[in-house]
């Protein structure tokens, strides 16, 4: 009974902690701190187990906050923990503190940052995975607000956590009925989210979030094994404080300092509890030693090849020789050819069916448990991920995107499967590589970089075949170019990347017939750029420069030359400037202005200008 | 019992020009349009109305086709009921055709692209919605494939379309069992979709979806008032042709010619039956009569505003002139300011919740059915819908999107909450117009440009309050800019948006003290770009260029102003280039470069070089 009165304490200390730490800061949520008071203290400082000397044991239970605007009561759950300064907690969304206005990584114990809503949960999904895939004793608690359930994300990785029984997985949800601007949909209907995630095949349990004692039998209740666990929480946002108690209007709202004072009154002095002494170490458990080599066997090539079959075929080899890597699929891996990793590495493998989103925040808790996740869909799909992908740079995640199917050249599908602003999802991501193979040796070139390099990384890889114009032997740095046609008699350069590389080998040899001579540049690198080479080709080459890329005009390679020569060179920009329609990959790159006919005549404009 | 038979019949005829016109195309999805081929038969020729001589008719009803892989049947259909001519089926996917490889409205009927899957549902929502405001007597019919369901936006839209009571919405699931690279989650477990759906409060039936008679019956079943309905279709894929029937990796395949023609021997000749005689107009209906002036009364500022607040006002009043408008929110209306016009017209105000996906699919089925919808979230969240957006472009739709939050000058919410990429995703889409302004009076104008501009537009907006520039009589066309400063003298040209344009103003002050003149121009339409102006700015002001904009490094102005000038100018770029955290607005322009100090340094670094 003492530990119901600590905990009951516990709760009052960090709903004290949350209102001083955001009216202090002048922002943030303090309401939706409020309402999850209880339910933060029994996690953890009774129901988690986590070494609070290392956010890394690989025994560590983990959480993910998905309602990242209750990030004040997170700090103050660490600082409760002794892991976080008490004194810190003041310096809540200072720009020389780590405890941000939303969780992000800066902070240690974080291992996804969230904020933007509904992603948590995929998150967790990738987590509770690794963790019985390395064999951690530990589990992923995922704490959710009402109003994120509407999201979409949330019911894709509900769908994959049950499908893939994932009992060490639970999620909580604080029903505290108001979203930010009314009431949610279904207000303080518990049974509503119930239904849900039942018919989503999870056990759930339906309690009074402000109640000691329902929140700890939640966690103790027996339930049917090789199923995730939701918590169904009726809270009152505000919980605490009369005034804002339950009241619409206070979502993202600071008490200003004489309401602060006054509700500091009325929930009375801070309890004097050493909450700390109720954090619970795990049992010891080894993270499992993995092999980690990136240099795989390179496969043999006789004709033309895709490269995304390329990439199979490296995937599935870099993975016989690193036991980190891990394939995702959003039921497209017999296009992307993961499907190669899928049948040689079941264990390691991953379906989420058609749900990208789901797909990328799978990808980010595998990352954050030491695994080199690799997702792979179409380029197109990965705009459905958009957000996801936004919050995995936040994260600093070492996820390795693969797009498949980018541009016209994919031909008759039409556009909806054409990837053509992919380039322009990952380029304004600050330190995220983009390689772009043209053959099947780059193609594995460039898997080897991606793999080795730590951080987020892009793989554009195309759907026809495409002719062999390296060797098994190359190497494709991420930074790099290849300069594959240069003379002294140069008179322009013409960069391209992927399929329109080989349109401009084409030009070079059409032109060479007329003694026209050019220089060919394979951008493989797309990000970051390889700034040096293409700004000395085009002074060499008269300043005439080509960019010829299967993407839309704004975002992709064409953006990044120009950046990149900043004033340097003359530029003509060889790209897709209109909606574009079904048709052949021949007929498309014709129509849209991307083959060597038009690469021909945008260098003899350039002669008689 | 002979309309039975002849409904079998059209089935059969549906399948032959299906099998016949992937073969003839050599690429498609033959099989998932088998599985389909009574419900085709049955929806188009015996449950919907419409009018064949018009896909516009108001008292139609709509279909769409979320499964837009199975395009063929589609076209098949509409040749059976006399719109499309027979022999034109035999051109799907060419480059010269309409038919497509996935539906787009380039083919008149097809009123929202699809085959980026699990859209379709929300975009039926929005036409829902649309035709009980206008009170079309028609209903909505959404057919959907079983391995879409897996897409967290279908269940984002039947949460929406139960909320809102839709019992003119109907969902057709074709479940097949068999997705693109295996079986789907729950193959044939038809009870796994009927829980589902129950549990988002949807009338359920449940249905063999190759037996007539079943599927008749459950359109006439009665069944509970002020809900949707779904019907869950159990099917085989690629019914009627025994050697793909039911088999794994038949997703996406044409038959070879000669498989072909064993296909049409088991499946018999051609049923001689004129379909179109079946076809059902719909009774009378007069499309309302809507006022759609754009010429609304303008407001008058005293002070600093944000523009995201004038926003709010421009729309209010906007509203009061043009019946056509309607506002959709994600909860956070009262943060991008649309809550004034939902508290002033609730009838034309639709909440999805925390569900972007939702809202952007619901604001495409607006936009088919007329109206102009005004969608508006932070602009970090549109991020969640880019694939939806992506595919209202290629719907070409009439869709305002509107973007709050932008930039590190959020200030302490952190970097969740910025969008800094959302340019990036606009900029790509060819013809989609993209307004920023820099104060209350442009927030204003740019509200008027994009309702008048037919097509997509984004409004980017601004948290904090910035001081008035303009007056309410100014004009912001599309393609515009402001030149704000300029003089003979001037040695370096500073392009800016939104909140940096007063930072270029401050620097232009200061700079002026020490008798440096510079030229100021306010870039606000940021798409199309100003081409004309700047590059004269550039000529006569040294050709000294600094780009000073609150968003990453790609994808936003500075791509937009490079590729303008290409080679024309030397180009200082100030922008976002690392990933942010949380601050104040003011320490976070500073110490990301973008403030008046570090455009005076970039542009005395121009003069001392």
């Amino acid at each position: 009974m003492n530990k119901i009165e600590d905990l009951k304490n516990i709760a009052t200390r960090l709903r004290i902690h949350s209102l001083k730490m955001t009216t202090q800061a002048g922002s943030g949520h303090p309401t939706t701190c409020l309402s999850m008071a209880e339910l933060t203290a029994c996690l953890f400082f009774d129901v988690m187990r986590y070494n609070p000397n290392d956010p890394y044991d690989w025994a560590n239970d983990e959480f993910v906050l998905s309602k990242g605007h209750a990030a004040p009561i997170l700090w103050a759950a660490y600082a409760e923990a002794g892991i976080v300064p008490m004194d810190e907690l003041m310096n809540l969304r200072k720009i020389t503190s780590v405890l941000e206005g939303h969780p992000t990584p800066r902070m240690k114990w974080v291992k996804s940052a969230t904020g933007s809503l509904g992603q948590g949960l995929s998150v967790g999904n990738g987590m509770a995975l690794a963790m019985k895939m390395g064999k951690s004793p530990g589990r992923v608690y995922v704490l959710m607000g009402d109003g994120e359930c509407a999201e979409g994300a949330v019911w894709e990785a509900a769908n994959v956590a049950s499908n893939n029984k994932l009992d060490n997985l639970y999620a909580i949800v604080d029903i505290n009925r108001l979203g930010q601007s009314e009431q949610t949909m279904h207000g303080h209907d518990i049974n509503a989210y119930e239904k849900k995630f039942k018919a989503f095949a999870w056990n759930t349990v339906k309690i009074n979030g402000h109640n000691i004692e329902e929140i700890l039998a939640a966690f103790k209740k027996r339930r049917e094994k090789g199923r995730p666990t939701v918590i169904l929480a009726k809270t009152i946002k505000g919980k605490g404080v009369s005034f804002v108690e339950n009241i619409n209007g206070w979502h993202g709202k600071p008490l200003n300092k004489e309401d602060c004072e006054k509700a500091l009154q009325e929930i009375g002095p801070m309890p004097e509890i050493k909450a700390k002494k109720y954090v619970k170490a795990p049992k010891k458990s080894n993270k499992p030693r993995l092999a980690k080599r990136y240099d795989f066997n390179r496969n043999i090539y006789q004709d033309a090849t895709a490269s995304r079959f390329a990439y199979g075929n490296a995937l599935l080899n870099l993975g016989k020789v690193n036991q980190a890597v891990v394939a995702l699929d959003g039921d497209v891996k017999n296009s992307t050819y993961n499907d190669k990793f899928f049948e040689r590495f079941p264990e390691r493998s991953f379906q989420n069916y058609i749900a990208e989103q789901g797909m990328v925040g799978m990808a980010m808790g595998f990352a954050a448990k030491g695994y080199i996740p690799f997702a792979a869909t179409f380029a197109a799909f990965l705009c459905r991920a958009h957000d996801h992908i936004r919050m995995a740079a936040y994260s600093f995640s070492n996820v390795k995107f693969v797009g498949s199917h980018v541009g016209v050249s994919i031909g008759a599908d039409g556009p909806s499967q054409m990837g053509l602003e992919d380039l322009a999802i990952f380029r304004p991501i600050p330190d995220c590589a983009i390689l772009y193979p043209s053959d099947a040796y780059s193609a594995e070139g460039c898997v080897e970089s991606l793999a080795k390099s730590e951080g987020m990384g892009y793989l554009r890889t195309t759907r026809p075949k495409t002719p062999l114009i390296y060797t098994r032997k190359d190497k494709f740095p991420i930074g790099g170019s290849k300069v594959l046609k240069k003379s002294e008699k140069d008179v322009a350069t013409v960069i391209a990347a992927g399929i329109t590389v080989h349109e401009a080998l084409k030009a070079y040899q059409e032109l060479k017939k007329e003694k026209i001579n050019i220089r060919v540049i394979d951008a493989y690198s797309i990000q970051p750029i390889d700034r040096r080479t293409i700004s000395r080709a085009a002074k060499e080459a008269r300043n005439n420069v080509v960019v010829v890329e299967d993407h839309f005009q704004n975002g992709g390679l064409g953006d990044a030359v120009s950046l990149a020569l900043a004033g340097e060179a003359r530029i003509v920009h060889l790209c897709v400037k209109e909606l574009p329609r079904s048709g052949t990959p021949e007929e498309l790159l014709d129509k849209y202005g991307l083959n060597a006919k038009h690469i021909k005549k945008a260098v003899k404009k350039f002669i008689n200008s």
